[in-house]
């Protein structure tokens, strides 16, 4: 008797072994099973962001188990609350499922999404979603946060004479991807199931941080009760993404500190990227430049204009074809 | 020269081209271009909801144009969060693109949510979302509203006694989805592009309710206000809502008017269906049955128990080799 599949079951079914999972930690006023959830909001508004991994582009299932697929497809979500200074609140999860994946998949998915909530944001839930069929892979992440009666941060805030700080590592993601590609693809560039033991400490803790990121959740308020005057995720790369926080506060962000190239140009580390005044950076963030007047360069590392673009495109670097 | 395609584009190009048509409706007090949205909730909470159209199960391009794409996927968003009796405020919108399509794709699929937003739900907007790539177009929107503090109207209220009314058409969308299948597919199945100047009005009519529906997303409100006991969207067939309905209400529900085979199970027509007290359904509601107690069959129509499955199961019904 072979394994039962996605398109085996009924939607209701699928949806019934989800909630079995997830459903215990909705404390929403209305969860899963309506037209729509729910949700108390003190403070009277809400922080609200969506991202997707689609399968290709964001992971491929031989490198990424179904249970790293959910916790990652959390916790890039609740970086993105984090990084306005909110508190998640709440996720909704829209699944499109190839019919052949075996049925178990939505448990796996759902105990990653269940672990990346418990330690990354106690107290924030699946609370709805969505499923549907499809020929790729996808999970489609809305998550909601508060604010607590504080201003969001937002990126446009920085102030010459700022320090600049980050929490959380720069730089594992993107070796921990390379070490995907370097080592685990056959002669013709197919993903192969990752062998761990394989692996040195270093390289496992490296793969972790591209499977299962770990933001700093709770440090995205602990920056904004500090007084932060701009913060954003780093997601694409810390120079492409502080050349967006420095655009859109019209200052350059100077960086000081030694850092690499994996950690100056590598993605996907979803730490997050702060200015604060300066000595006032909270426990968890390290100082690493400083902000000042606009120069012709949105940044600088070591008083240099960083080469290249320092950052991915999703558009223009991702090739289908390739995988 | 050949057309510009998405892949030829960077990111920030793409989404330039989408806000320069939905940038203007927003009213948020953080719109797009930060980590997250910020949205004010009058009252404190929300109504929020997610709904994926992926194409093949949901749509195929040479059926739909992005315009009509864009205004069925935000249609449906906003039909769910009417169906809680709430007022759509924000939308976020996920979309994953071929690299293949033309980039004016996107200028098309962004006047489509637009117009939607403008015709079904003025003074909502989209308030931001994430573009990604994909072999498989996706669009996923979570919708937000508010209550204006009126309570959810759920699909567990409905009480013996009330009536039970429908807003909006029943079985106009999955006549027009028969005449695609039937009228524009070759010898193999193939979708073909409609010729709508082949089609009686009537016939374009339904053709419309299945690309272009126009859920009444203001009656929502209207049956809140009214008192209704229960509500909700009837997306997947009035019998197979109805028995969701009636099983979270423990009732049954009689269907007594003249409701063809399109109208008993006929998909995606996004009418709302509520429960009123005898009489109170307000102006644009339909009375076409009412709620019985709880009997052995949870909808009733015209006495017996309706043949069938009533409705759509996207995993039982789909094959994606098929299209």
């Amino acid at each position: 008797m072979g394994e039962l599949r996605v398109r085996d079951v009924s939607e209701g079914e699928l949806l019934g072994r989800i909630l079995r999972i997830l459903g215990p930690l909705s404390r929403a006023e209305v969860g899963p099973g309506d037209d729509a959830a729910v949700l108390a909001v003190p403070g009277g508004r809400i922080v609200w962001t969506t991202d997707t991994l689609v399968h290709g582009p964001d992971f491929r299932l031989a490198w990424t188990s179904p249970y790293d697929l959910g916790f990652k497809a959390a916790a890039v979500n609740l970086a993105d609350v984090a990084a306005m200074g909110a508190r998640p609140t709440g996720l909704l999860v829209a699944l499109a499922l190839p019919g052949t994946l075996p049925a178990s998949f939505v448990d796996e998915l759902a105990t990653g999404f269940r672990e990346a909530l418990t330690q990354l944001s106690p107290g924030c839930a699946v609370e709805g979603g969505d499923l549907t069929v499809s020929d790729t892979l996808t999970v489609a992440v809305t998550a909601v946060g508060v604010l607590d009666g504080l201003a969001p941060v937002l990126r446009s805030g920085a102030r010459a004479g700022d320090e600049i700080a980050v929490a959380g590592e720069l730089g594992a993601a993107s070796r921990g991807l390379r070490l995907l590609f370097s080592r685990f693809r056959d002669a013709d560039g197919t993903p192969l199931p990752v062998a761990t033991h394989d692996l040195t400490a270093t390289e496992q803790r490296d793969l972790a941080a591209q499977l299962r990121p770990q933001p700093p959740v709770a440090l995205g308020v602990a920056a904004a009760r500090a007084g932060a005057t701009a913060m954003m995720d780093v997601s694409d790369g810390l120079v492409l993404d502080a050349t967006r926080l420095a655009d859109a506060s019209g200052v350059t962000v100077e960086f000081v500190a030694d850092l690499d190239a994996d950690a100056l140009s590598g993605g996907e580390d979803h730490a997050l990227l702060a200015c604060f005044a300066p000595g006032t950076a909270p426990e968890g963030f390290a100082v690493i430049g400083r902000v000042v007047d606009r120069q012709q360069a949105p940044v600088l590392v070591g008083g240099s204009v960083p080469a290249g673009r320092g950052g991915w495109d999703p558009y223009a670097d991702w090739d289908s074809a390739r995988g």
